[in-house]
């Protein structure tokens, strides 16, 4: 019988292809006394120039699959094998302890990574370095062993990726005209991986538990991420079954991309904007490849993580005016710095916290640290004037710090323009609805800023206090909990009594069971990932507005998470 | 000038004494070669003695004071200073290093105390042993150095305590008769100083920042716990002042304990309830002496937290029977375990956690291990005889936790009454309400709870995104916001609602400013420490319930934390 494994459905379609395991195999080893000490160093030297030999090839495929760029990392690497004093000084340990070349290699290399990893808090680039030789020692471990790593990017062939997870660097590897899906074990829909595969556009099931268990290398695998199904060695009846889904779905996908240059309408002719989320200005690509109308989030703290120091304003204005020239007066919200929390600087330190979610973070170091956060608003303000500009506060939870970053933006746009400099003067001001304070107190709020957008993510963490990266209670990061809906439904409205814009730039916006809730509450924008914009574009021309209010009545008043996502799958009927 | 220090206000009532700074001296050494070793063992065998006589005085005192139970940590202080291998392998180390008696010491206590650290996971005790080891090197080296350690024990006459913070065991050494109040730097209202303070019923200010700088050890210091004002060296004028109100507030506190067996009424004649919140069967005399109607909240983690192994359900039913039958048929709520976040179990290991507030504790432990949960429900059930029993479950987000928590109840109770064990046919079951989506969704939890009891101190950590730990944010942590205000007055409408009965058993219930207006949403019971609950009658026979009905929606419908404080300031004008 074909063995079917589930999980959780992370991006959609269909994929029929051969079982690649991304599983490193086992490097264990013994230490061992050795007399002849010249053979263990041939073996150390050979073993190097094996590695350096594989570096290249895979630097060679990854040029060519993925560009230059994204193959920098795989030279460093090949430098790692090129040094001749880590070498000389594996040579030395043989010699001195008498020792095999494994226990020789692994004793220096870590050495040198402790060194390294030392230097990491003042120096981002040593953690770089760091990783770069633990790879390299991983390979050359490899090759000493007689075990054959897995090099993803050497893959020429369809295949279906099985991984107990992926990592950025995994991911970077991928060839994607191979790659034709991935399964792994861990991680949710939130997790990188998944994240990743939406924006490849290839089907993946993440949170599998065993399918590196059950998936042999080889094994021919029905990849469905539609229902988060996965077949392994299917029959013939289900393998044509499987393709004609994929070939419903293809042709589905191919229906969405009609809608690239159409507005966003409901059944009944409401319009909306969908917006995309972006984080550089490198995912402008994506935004206008998938139609959006306008930049719902724009996270600048890429700006400050990808950074050895606080970029200064140029730099910022820089990025700020290539995304708002790019969009052509469409609106482009921009969120100011959100770090903190998960989010470090290695230049800026933070206190240790014992709950960093609960802590010091976003707005609450903008205002403390509000050298920072004015270096930013001149940035801004001075990009003004290339396109239409929302500027969002992250983390507000009360009327004062909104007002004091209000202050703060009206004296240094007062400064610009004493200054000569030109800037617009329809800049809108809102705040990023993510505190529970914040959305209860939504009426209040609403009469002093321009706009909301409410972030989800964090929205249902606090509300539900279930953080939802913590895998024992991430049952309880639930969406469409009434709760959540009702909290929404206070921002929609409060916005609406007066005159203000409610906009969504969580995952929630993005998602097929609340986009109709969200289309009944009359939310305005809904800001996502770029790659899911088509298709809520096309669910949302197929919901009567009327019907869809309808709906969000009945599911604020629902009891359950579950309840709710009934009543959606019983009251739309989208293909 | 006389010199004005401010801090937080911590404990109510006025003291005027001399300073007695609560500060450990320079204990800093220089490590010395010493050709003369014996002069050293003889220093050390000196300053051990010396240290032993200190705390054989310091034990006799803390027995006077406090009693034999308190006093015991003092007994294993002194087993220290006599432990003959200690000192021995101090006098090898000065032997074989050719070392001063103080750099011995700290070599092999730092020695001794690390070992028994790394045990610490698995045993408690010797987390215990370590800290004792701790302590006793700290008054051995003082002798070394010839500097005084301050003995707080040993206080004989009226003093104000100055000190960075005050710890558990600086407190335990307290003696009531002499200590007249506290002043320390850091803290809030809800810091161990404050607690202990307004347990102790003696004037405190925390948070003050500089108390231990500007305040010499003998000035007069009057310290006003009332305003969180405290006058170093005042003058005879403003002694005079200060003492006129210390008895205006003696004689405040002298008719509040005339309203002990009084009912807690409002001005017009409406009743509630005031409820004490207690930790252990312990607490139970201050619950009688103040005059407490139930017990609002009792914290059964303590059952759990000063063991080394899970309790017993016979021990469980002991304590459980205890306290319902001493509160003679007054309402006694019962809250299941609550640990996990900052509180953990030595034989219960949890996950590590990012953010542990957002984690794995209080009901989604019990839901996860309900043979743990199932223990504590049947001691209760067995206990609930004895009483009036009421069952609260912490945590509670979704109703589909409360339905889980309530089927294992019934199971619970069918097969104890299966068994023939007698059961009341009367316990009621409810959630605490501390997670913003209960207070959210609490019309939905009425009709299936008999009780909510709101948990403030959670409540607005998590609606505000603040933990009221991290001093950086602490401004966050705000009672009064207008959003805070909202949810508690859903929760109590949404109980009335449908008949059901709406506590709280945070810090907010005996809060003078929160207390008009939770009057005026009706609140049916207020829990609080026992101490607070004299007064807190007090004032509630000065409202009047309309008038509060207006104060609290006036108050909901405030943009911010300060204006609500204004608002009750401007309409109760209680003494």
């Amino acid at each position: 019988m074909t063995n079917k494994i589930t999980g959780i459905a992370a991006s959609n379609g269909v994929a029929i292809a051969k079982a690649y395991k991304l599983v490193d195999p086992d490097l264990s080893f013994e230490t061992r006394t050795i007399d002849d000490t010249q053979g263990e160093k041939d073996r150390i030297r050979a073993a190097f120039l094996s590695s350096k030999a594989d570096l290249e090839e895979i630097r060679t495929k990854a040029e060519e699959s993925m560009g230059a760029d994204e193959a920098e990392v795989f030279t460093a690497h090949i430098m790692v094998t090129e040094d001749p004093e880590l070498l000389s000084n594996i040579n030395d340990k043989i010699d001195s302890d008498k020792t095999n070349a494994e226990a020789a290699l692994v004793a220096v290399t870590d050495m040198f990574i402790g060194m390294f990893e030392s230097m990491a808090d003042d120096n981002p680039y040593m953690a770089e370095r760091a990783a770069d030789i633990r790879d390299v020692t991983k390979r050359v471990l490899s090759h000493l062993l007689g075990k054959e790593l897995p090099n993803p990017a050497l893959i020429n062939e369809e295949v279906v990726i099985i991984a107990q997870d992926m990592t950025p660097s995994d991911t970077a590897q991928l060839d994607r005209r191979y790659v034709k899906g991935f399964i792994t074990n861990v991680g949710g829909r939130t997790a990188h991986a998944a994240i990743m595969a939406r924006t490849l556009e290839i089907p993946a099931i993440v949170g599998s538990e065993v399918a590196t268990k059950e998936i042999a290398d080889g094994d021919t695998v029905v990849l469905d991420g539609l229902d988060g199904l996965a077949l392994v060695n299917p029959t013939a009846d289900e393998m044509t079954a499987y393709q004609a889904k994929g070939d419903q779905y293809a042709a589905k996908k191919a229906a969405w991309a009609k809608l690239k240059n159409e507005k966003s309408v409901s059944a009944d002719g409401k319009e909306f904007i969908i917006g995309a989320n972006i984080g550089t200005p490198k995912d402008l690509g994506g935004v206008a490849d998938n139609g959006a109308e306008g930049v719902g989030l724009y996270r600048t703290e890429f700006l400050y993580m990808d950074s050895t120091e606080l970029p200064t304003e140029e730099d910022q204005f820089e990025s700020y005016k290539k995304v708002l020239k790019s969009m052509d007066g469409k609106p482009v919200t921009v969120r100011t710095m959100d770090i903190g929390g998960d989010k470090h600087l290695p230049y800026l330190p933070l206190p240790e916290e014992d709950n960093p979610f609960l802590g010091y973070r976003a707005i609450r170091i903008s205002l403390d640290r509000d050298d920072i956060f004015r270096t930013q608003l001149r940035a801004l303000i001075r990009a003004s004037v290339y396109g239409q500009l929302w500027i969002m506060f992250p983390m507000v939870a009360t009327l004062p710090e909104f007002r004091a970053a209000r202050d703060i933006f009206n004296e240094e746009k007062a400064k610009l323009i004493a200054e000569g400099t030109q800037v617009s003067d329809d800049i809108k001001l809102g705040i990023m609805i993510e505190i529970p304070a914040a959305a209860v107190l939504a009426d209040k709020f609403a009469q002093e800023v321009d706009f909301f957008s409410i972030g989800t993510n964090d929205l249902i963490g606090y509300s539900m206090a279930a953080d939802r990266g913590n895998d024992r209670i991430s049952y309880l990061y639930q969406p469409y909990n009434p709760s959540i809906l009702r909290l929404v439904k206070n921002v929609i409205d409060s916005a609406h009594k007066y005159g203000k814009f409610a906009a969504m730039c969580g995952e929630m916006a993005g998602d097929p069971v609340a986009l109709p809730i969200l289309v009944g509450m009359g939310l305005d924008e809904f800001s996502m990932s770029a790659t899911s914009i088509l298709q809520a574009r096309s669910l949302m021309k197929q919901l009567d507005t009327k019907d869809m209010a309808k709906l969000a009545d009945k599911a604020v008043d629902a009891e359950t998470n579950d309840e709710v996502v009934a009543l959606v799958k019983a009251n739309v009927a989208a293909d």
